[in-house]
Parts: C-alpha cells; structure tokens; sequence
C-alpha cells in the first residue's frame, strides 16, 4: 500500500476543530502553531465554531472549496462512517480516526462496527490511520496530524517512528537527544497495517533508522517481506515488542486488541532478520540516538575506554565487562606513541586513565593514537557531562574530544557518562554536530552499544542466512483434531527427509520379532508400536539391551502384556524391533508451530539441560546448514560438542544436517504438521554421524 | 578509630591556601563560600599570599593564634612529613592530604614514603584522609574541605558516602536526586581505612544509608564486623565494589595502588552480610536515593503498577517481568472497590491503565484502594516525568497521586517514568517531600526495586546467618608449600568432621585387598593410593563395579602396573578398598581460600553443571545449617533435589550437613588448609543421606 497518500498530504481537513483542551484540540492548536506557513493547505471543519485559533471554519467537509487528500476525524465514532464517505467524495485517499471504541474493547458490537470500517475503507479505496490513534508527526514536509500537545521541534530528524500506543509517541518525544522524519501513533491499525507503516518507513530516504512499539504481529509475511528489505537496505530496524510477560501480553490485548503471540518464536524470528529488539522506551530511543548520530557503526567488539580519572576508568572497565564490551590491549606501536603524549603518572594502557595531569590536548592526541591502532573499534568515554556541569576542567577535555572528530573520523566515538541522563544542551548539539552520541549510563549506554556490535556483527553474516519464513497455506481457526503418528511411523517419515535412523522393523508376530532381530543384528531393543501409547517407558512397553533369541521371545510377550495392560483400548501395531544404538551425547529436536509464524525449530541437549537449564536454540524455518550450526553453537552446552574434557569433538555437521532435514519436512507438511520431536537423537565423534533414537509426529486430520 | 575529631572538627587551618584553579583553590573558595558563617573557626595558611579570598592569611601553622582540630594540606608531598609535626603540635587530631605519588605509583620508593607517613601518623595520632584524596565534605555541621568545586547544596541529606575517588564524589553531587550527610573522598586511606569510615557512617545518626566505592577491602575482619553491626542495626550499605573484571581489577591496582580481590568470593561475602552490591554510579545513586526518599521499604515482591496508558501499563509489565518484579491479581474485593472509581474502558487488573478517562482524582482512589489490598505492597508508575513536561494533564495524575501519600502512608510509593532521568525540580521537590523518588528508567528503577526487595528479604532472615567470617591468625606472606593428602587420608579426616564416607580400608598387599573385600562386602571398588597419583583414573588407577575375590586380585596387579607405568616416581601406599557406592546425584562440595575473606565453601551438582552451566553456590564460612540450605537451593540444578520427573526428593539436609561439616573442617584448618574437594558426593533420596564417593584436601606445609 503506498502511503505517501496517508503521510504527505498537500491539502488537509480537521474535522472536529475546536479549541478546547481536547485530542481534536490539540490537533488543530498544534498544526496551526506549528506548520503556520502550510495553511493555506489546511481546511478547519466545526459544526459549532466559526473560527478556531483565528482561523475561519467549514461546516461540513462538503461545503469545502475545493479537494482534500487526507481528512482528520476527531469527532466521537458514530461520526465516523458518514463523514469517511464526505471524505472520500472530497477525493480524500487517506483519513485519520482518533475515536476509540472499536475492536479493543472486546465487545462483540465494536468488533462489528471495527469489520463495517474496514470493509468501508475498502470500498473507498482510503488508506485509514486508526481507529483508537493519536495521528502522526511528518517532520519531513511539516504535516502535523496528532492529537497531543508535544514541545516544538525546529528540524527533522533521521528516526522513524511507529508506535501501537500514543502515549509511548508522546514520552519518545520528551526527549530532546533525538529528532524524527516521522512519528506515527497506528492505534489498531486494522486497515493500514503495523506492516505497511514499517514498509514505508524502511522505504523512505529521510529515514535512518526505523524505530517501533508493536503490541502484536498483523502480517507475518509482509513482516519477514519488510525486515527482509530493510536487512538488504543495511537499514536498522529497531523494535519494542509487547508480550514478554502475560500481563504484558494481557495488557497489550486489551489496548488495542493485538495478540502478542509466543514470545520466544518472536524473538528468533527477530534474530533471523537481524532486528535489534529493546526492552523499554529509554532503550528504544539510545539505540535510535546511537544509529542517528553515529557516522559509522563500530565494526567489531573491539572497544577503547578512555576516561579522565581512575575510579571511572575501574567503574567503566567493570560495567562494560558485565555487558559483554571488549577491550583488547593496544598495540606495542600504539602503546608507544602513547607514552609521548601522556603525563608520566598514566599507564598506556586499555581502559586508560588520563589522569589528573592530562588536558583536553591529551585527550585530542590519544583519541587520535588510539583509533589509528588497527585493533581498536570504536572509542567510549565517560566524561561527566550532565544538565549543570560544576567541574570545569570537563569542558576543556571536551573540546580536545571535539577536535579529534572534527579531522576524518573512520571510527565512531560515544560519550556514556556514569550518572544521570539529562545533558547540558549545548554540549549535546556540539558533540551531536561532530558525530558523537552521549548515551545514558551503562545499564543503557553499553546495552546499547553491545545491540550495535550485534547488528554489524549480523550484517556481516546476513548473505548467509535464509530471509524468509514458512507461513500456512490455508489457516483454519478451530483447534484442529490432532493425529499422532506411532514412532516406527514416524520414523519413516524422518527417512523420507533423510534424518539418519536405526535398522528397525515392526513385527506383529514373536516369530517376526526374531526373525527381524536376527536381520538387524544383536543387541537390540523392542518397543511398543502404537500411536495410543505415546508414553512408552512408562508403560513398561520398552525393553533394552536384548541380545539373543530367547530374550527376544521373552521380551515381546512382556511388552504387549503391559501395553494391554497400561492401556486396554490401545490400538497395538506390534513391536518394534530396533538396533540397540551406541550411546552418543543425547541431543533434542524439536518443532513447534507458531499460528502467525510457522515452524519454529528447536535444539538442544536432552533431559535436565533443556528443562532446568533452559538451554535450547530456536529459529524460525526455513533454515540452512550454516544457520542451523550457529543454533547449535548458540547453546551454553556446545562447548560439549567441542571436545569436553578429553573426549573427540562431536558431529556438529551431522546434527545441522538434521535441523536442516527436520526444518524441510516442516515446510513441507506446514499446513498439517502440528508438532514433532526427535528426542533424543544420539551425536557420534565427527565424521560418525547421528542416529534418531526416538521420535513422535503429531499431525492435524483424522489417521 | 574515633573518627569525629577528623571528619566533626571545630577548628580548621587550610595549608596552602590560593585562589587559583587548583585542588588548593577550589577547597579554599568552597570552604568560604559555602560555609561563611563559620569563618571564625578557619584559618588560612599560605607562604606566599597575605589574603586568600579577602580572608588574611598566616604565613606557617606555628603562627596560628590557638589550636586547631584539622589540618587539610593542599600542599605538594614533600611538604606533607614537616607540616604533620606542626600541626600536631598546634593540637590537630585529624589531617588531610591531598597529594598523591605515594603507594599508588607501585614505585619502591614512594612506597617507602608511605610507610613512613604511616609511622608518622601512628606517632602522631593523628587520623589522616590521604594520602592521593579529594578530602571530604560534612553537610551535617557545615565543614568543607574538599579540593573540587562543585554546586551549592543547601541542606543536609540522609546518604554518607565514601569513595576511593574523588571523581566519583564529584560524578555523584551532580545529580539533584539525592543531599548527603557526609561525602569523603578517602584516597588511598592507608591511615584511616576504608573500614574506619563505613563505621563511622554506620555509628552516624543522621546517615540513612551508606554509599561505598571500594577499590579494595583492607581490613577484612573489621569490615565483617562494621556489616555486622549495619545489619543489625537495619542500616543499608550499598557498594560499588571495583573488580568484577581483570581488566577494572588493573585499573583499581593502578589507581589506589588496591588489590580487589576475587570478585565472586566478595560477591559471597556481600550476600552473607546483606550488602546491596550495584555495578555502576547511577544504580548506586538510584538505590540510595530510593532509600533515602521511601519511608519505609517494600516489605516483599507483591507490587501494582498503576499507568495512564495502555501502551506504558504494557511496557513496564514486561520490563517489570524481565526484572524479577511480580504483579499479583488483586483481591476481588479490591478489584470491585476499583470497577466503583474507574472510567467504564478501564479494567480492574494489575498491572492496571486507568485509561484516557480517568484523571488525578482517579489515580488518588485507585492508590488508596490499590495499597489497602493486603496482598499489594509497593505502588509504581511510570508517569513521564521529564524536564520539560509537554502533556500537562500529567500534573492532575501527579497532584492525584500526592494527595494519596499525604494521607497516612503505609506502604511505599514510587515513580519510575518509561525515559530519561532529567526531571523537572519542582515536581521532584514535591514528590520527595511526600516520600516518593522518582527513579530512573526500568534497567536501573525497576533493577533498584528488585534490591530493595531483596534487602528486606534479607532483613528477614538476617538471624538465621552467622554474621562473621573466618580469617587467618597468622598470614604467611610467600607462596606456601602445599601437600596434597591421598584420598584415603583426606577420607580420614571428613570422618573426623563427621562427613559420610563409604566404607574402605588400604590394602597393602594382595591379600589385604582380598581381606578388606571381604569384611566390606562386594561389589567393591579399588582405587590406587598415593599422594603423587591426584588424578587416579587418568593413570588407569581406578577399577568399579569388583565382584568376587579372583576379580580383586586381578584389579589390585593391574592397578599397581597402570600407578608405577603413569608415575614411576610416585610413592605409593597400596591399594584403597572402597565399598562400591549405589549411584545417586553427583554433587561436590568444595573450599577454596580466599587470602582475605577467609575459606569459601563451594557447592554444585558435578562436571558439566559445574564446568559448563556453571551453576555453583558460593558462601564464606562459617556457615550453619540454615544458609547450607540457601545454598542448594539458590543453585538453578537445585530442581533436581525436589523430586524430578517422578523421582523421589533427595536428601538436601543431609548434603546441607556436609556442607556444615566442611565449613567446621575448613575453620579448625584456617591457617593451614589450601583447597579441598568432594567430588563427588553422592546424594540419595529424602532420609537416605548422602556419601562422599571421592575426595582431596592440599595442606600447606611438608608431609
């Protein structure tokens, strides 16, 4: 959908204009005040007023002169449908709604009136903001459609912001470090989609880094289409996404009626695209200041620290540790050429103090120094610049700073002080003009600062990875009837992919028991062959370590004994009759279907680790070998694989391929798969492969 | 150490005294300008100028009219030793020096210069602030003597804070959030201790919570004793601990010239004595501002967070989640008292958005019926408190909510906005004179929530703990010479401490073994018993799982060849016959000892929980049953010990008493025991106890 339409209007109507300290107040005081030199463009329409701020009104939007391209409704929603219509035959293409009281409430009547809207827009063919909106900022072209009172900002900014919550536009724009090309507060966004606001922002050239609040994924296709864009473009995508916990989940739904969806599958499918996820607004809003100030991003986590006295260099080094930030040792040249410059109590050293005998020359030359050393990154200071400066001599290693960044500057530098978060303004916008963010303290500045070397660290790897997802065919809204195929079934089904299995054979008789035992070759391990018993162990239906004919027979009658025992009504197949595999490390994997997302993938090592541990790699099919070996090496546990306390490194390889299998059968069977296991698959020494051990598939549809 | 007559003193002689931008000025012109009234008690000594900021001066110390209390030098340090005796000899109790180039630069001879200064002192006693310090500053009487400038404060505040950097005072006074009692910048406190000076904020009556920077811990029994006495008198003491990495621990050891210690035993030692330990300046601010503000502290983790905005209620429930903070259901009763006051979109849910139709005298009766829920105990919003407030209706929800805590205020309040930590002064003003900070944004308020909680927690339990620790009588400067005790020998002396070990006897000879079995009872292990051979099974000196005589004998001449093969120099005692253990959860138990917190008792599920997961409990002895228990069940694999996947509980008492055992054994061997390990130790269902399958203790000293 392009929304130029929507978002750079040439000629606007308010409807609803009014004075009063209200949305559709504030929407009419602030554009007028604001984007004075527009008005021309601008159409106030009252059914009361004459005038508003001095400004004549329209009755109606019939009674307007001549055609608008976007009407803001501010009126209450029974308005709404009718003055759309008036709207549209203006030859308004796009519209804003801030009444509220559509499908958020959860009442079956405004979920109808919501549909009745959406079907309207349609047929009018209008892009629609809303319902249940504050409107949007176009800092671009100065349009200004937004129904809070906000401080006014002289210039556009790099961040493009899309929120699911006004007010979060609202606190975003408290801050003065960071400046917009457009702020858009979506509401339910039901017809223009959280999607196409996202599309547009990455498509649009005054836009740097794309900056959004969503309370719930509308279009998971369009999503992966437009993160897939914006990774291609390099553009950041920077996300706060509502769900990590169930009241949040809860709250989000009964705001603007979004779903969260699984918090986990999110979070991988936010990795596969490289999305860089915060946690809060304040993170948000670092993370944007950071990408829209910085010149160039830092290439690797190879940082400098480089403070003004000791206890901050100790404190910085500590926290920045903590947040996983690097600092290598200098090199000898670069240690070298630092002892020139240094007053002889400093060590030339990474975090380096310049102690009390340094100035802001000092500072100017070791910047220089250390970020011509090919080993360092990026350079971080936390010079104690807050909103009342008290100690003085701050200013004079300042202005060496700026200097420093005023010569050709191929490596970023940011300031992360250790308190407070307010700044003198003046400082601010000197280092901002030269390039250099000042950060919050570290719970924030080097969190953010660590999402940064992330993001490059991505970019560098993205060409490797498969930018896409597997979504259904065909959704079906009721819980579907579940099949659950018995492991031999199962099993066959994982040969059809080409995952690695035992010999095996059902056999119904004792005598095929034998008979499939002695083709297999001993030892082998008979288990129940039945898709009623899905615990088999606890059914006593699993017998190991069988070595000879006599146990086999043994073996079979006690199996089915059990079963029938554990469960009268099973259906029993028979028994399988499986090689006895060779113990190897016990690994799981696993796939679960996200209703918005597909088949999410999941490994890990078996039992304890992944339910005490939590240790376990998800990701989003479809996946190649490359990203199913970084899942692997994302786990704590990979370290086993590695070759643990003397023992050879395991199949890494071999286990990817499995992913990669079980990640093909899942795309191929998206619209019936359910879920499936192989639990636990067995990993050998490298080059000796994997086995499936055991494995259950559960399919929708009757058998 | 009678701190008052350094840090209370009368009378004041500033040596040194200048108008220039020096440390020299900047304590001249404080002291003047801010504390002018008390002009009579201070005197000003300076060799070259008649007056320093109007106020005549004395040429030298002797020339004083009277006594004096203090001393503050701003002096270079070869002046330091001569000015001292003339000090004391004008009755100076206290001194401070702000000159550095003492113990801090690592050179002997300046080392030197510090010992004598010490021996000075000592002399003297005197109680001196340096050297290499910024002096300290006494807001409760007014005394300044400190070598920064910095902004006017007018009144006393409730925090006293010590700092081994001067930097970090100043970095601290710059925030508006919190006033101090006392702020001291103790320098290398090679006289007076760090340890001195948290007694004495600890002692001070008007000191509410005490704020630490420590580089290094001096006087480890002391500073056990001064936490001691701070938790029982329910004083909270937060620390800015340097150390957590190698690289701050460098810069701390470059700084002070401080060792930091082992960053995970002072973290063990914090926790027994309840310190609040923060990782950077403004999570230790925020805390103390907290504490500072609250009156009176949130009793346990039953939190409401109370919004204006869908989108804000949503994002603090997430961020609350993500740090620990839990937000129960209210009662029904609460929740139909809320349905009576709430506008009609708004649900009666924690986290709760009162919606855009609510106002302040919504907020007022939503805090008063919220905090009268005996289920809730601390009331958090996120109102966007910034310093420049654009959405005035904000002061109506504020003005709502202060009315509430003017009302008899039982349970704490506090603000945590979404962004930024400027806040506009006069709501902040307003809202502490009510008891409620406003705190930074969720990654440090919602974090310094988490600790406050924990500290009540720990409160709670306080009289469950042994509030001391165990510390060498005679410390041994060299690397000592270390035995390692045999496994047998080790075995002998848990039983002494009442450890339960298997039953085994050494065999010296073939038919010993044969004997020992016997008397044992199979099936047996044998193990290879010498001091030279620690790692048994490597060297093929371990056989399990013997079952008869023929087998022993054949295990005794195999271990003998595999010890004499892997080590033909080893002296090896013979053979230790161990009764085979039944398998049960692997655990160890462990102590190493730290050189100044004493032994540290280890615990763990065994090898890869340990290696990899690192999933281990640290705790400094001594230690009773109580916090043996904590222990275990701070460790995450401490699932394991309540009964997993259908197996019955484990005997965590018993493993709880061992852990006692080992801290008695390592408490009588304080000055002797190196490192010792049970690895493992087998843990067996609930009253079935545990055994020490293996085990190994390194003395110092010859055999």
């Amino acid at each position: 959908m392009d929304l130029n339409r929507l978002l750079r209007p040439k000629k606007i109507a308010i409807v609803g204009a009014t004075e009063k300290e209200t949305m559709a107040g504030f929407a009419s005081r602030m554009f007028i005040e604001q984007c004075g030199k527009r008005r021309e463009d601008l159409y106030l329409v009252s059914l009361k007023n004459e005038t508003v701020f001095g400004i004549p009104c329209y009755h109606t939007l019939s009674e307007l002169p001549g055609t608008i391209d976007l009407a803001v409704l501010c009126t209450p929603k029974q308005t709404v449908a009718g003055l759309l219509e008036e709207a549209a035959q203006k030859g308004a293409k796009g519209a804003v709604v801030f009444a509220s009281g559509y499908g958020e409430t959860g009442k079956e009547e405004d979920k109808k009136l919501e549909e009745e809207l959406i079907a309207q827009c349609r047929r009018l063919d209008l892009a629609l903001m809303g319902p249940n909106c504050a409107g949007f900022l176009n800092f671009v072209d100065r349009v200004f459609a937004f129904g809070f009172l906000f401080h006014a900002r002289e210039s556009a900014g790099r961040v493009g912001l899309v929120s699911q919550s006004g007010q979060v536009c609202m606190a975003l724009m408290e801050s003065e470090k960071t400046s917009f090309s457009y702020v858009i507060s979506a509401g339910n966004c039901k017809i223009v989609n959280i999607e196409d606001y996202l599309e547009f922002l990455v498509d649009d050239e005054d836009t740097r880094v794309v900056a959004a609040y969503v309370e719930g994924i509308q279009n998971p296709e369009k999503f992966a289409a437009v993160l897939k864009k914006a990774a291609e473009k390099k553009k950041p995508v920077v996300v706060l996404k509502a769900g990590r916990s169930e009241k949040g989940s809860r709250a989000a739904a009964s705001h603007t009626g979004n779903l969260s969806g699984s918090d986990k599958n999110v979070d991988a499918f936010f990795r596969k695209f490289g999305v860089i996820r915060v946690d809060d607004l304040e993170e948000l809003l670092s993370v944007c200041t950071a990408i829209a100030t910085l010149p160039v991003l830092p290439r690797s986590n190879k940082l400098a620290f480089v403070n003004i006295s000791g206890g901050e260099t100790t404190i910085s080094a500590d926290a920045g540790y903590l947040h996983g930030l690097k600092l290598p040792d200098f090199s000898p040249e670069t240690a070298e050429k630092l002892r020139e410059v240094l007053p002889a109590f400093a060590t030339a050293q990474n975090p380096m103090d310049l102690t009390g005998g340094s100035n802001g020359d000092t500072f100017e030359r070791v910047a220089d120094i250390v970020l011509e050393d090919p080993g360092i990154e990026m350079l971080i200071t936390s010079l104690q610049i807050t909103k009342k400066i008290s100690d003085i001599t701050i200013y004079d290693f300042l202005n060496g700073l700026i200097r420093h960044c005023e010569k050709e500057q191929k490596k970023p530098v940011a300031v992360v002080p250790l308190i407070e978060s307010s700044r003198e303004e003046e400082v601010l916008e000197r280092l901002r003009a030269v390039g250099v963010p000042i950060l919050p303290p570290p719970h924030y500045g080097y969190r953010v600062i660590k999402k940064l070397l992330d993001y490059t660290d991505y970019l560098e790897t993205m060409e490797n990875r498969t930018l896409s997802i597997v979504t259904k065919t065909e959704v079906c809204g009721k819980e579907p009837v579940k099949t659950a195929l018995s492991e031999h079934e199962s099993k066959l089904l994982f040969q059809k992919f080409g995952i690695p299995c035992p010999p095996e054979e059902i056999a119904e008789t004792e005598e095929e028991a034998v008979q499939a035992a002695a083709v297999i070759g001993y030892p082998v391990v008979l288990k129940i062959e039945s898709g009623d018993i899905l615990h088999k162990s606890e059914a006593g239906g699993v017998i190991v370590g069988i070595a000879c004919e006599e146990e086999v027979r043994t073996a079979y009658r006690k199996i089915l004994e059990n079963g029938r025992k554990y469960n009268p009504q099973a259906l029993i197949h028979g028994v399988l009759v499986q090689k006895m595999l060779e113990p190897g490390l016990e690994a799981i994997v696993g796939v679960t279907c996200d209703p918005q997302l597909g088949p999410m993938i999941l490994t890990g090592l078996g039992g304890i680790f992944t339910e005490v541990f939590q240790d376990a790699a998800l990701y989003p099919a479809p996946l190649n070998q490359w990203e199913a070996r970084e899942m692997i090496l994302s786990l704590k546990g990979s370290k086993l694989f590695r070759g643990y306390r003397g023992k050879p490194p395991l199949d890494t390889e071999a286990l990817a391929r499995v992913l990669v299998q079980v990640s093909n059968l899942a795309a191929e069977y998206k619209d019936t798969l359910v879920e499936m296991d192989i639990n636990p698959v067995f990993v050998y020494p490298e080059k000796e492969g994997v086995s499936a051990a055991d494995g259950l598939v559960v399919l929708r549809g009757k058998p």
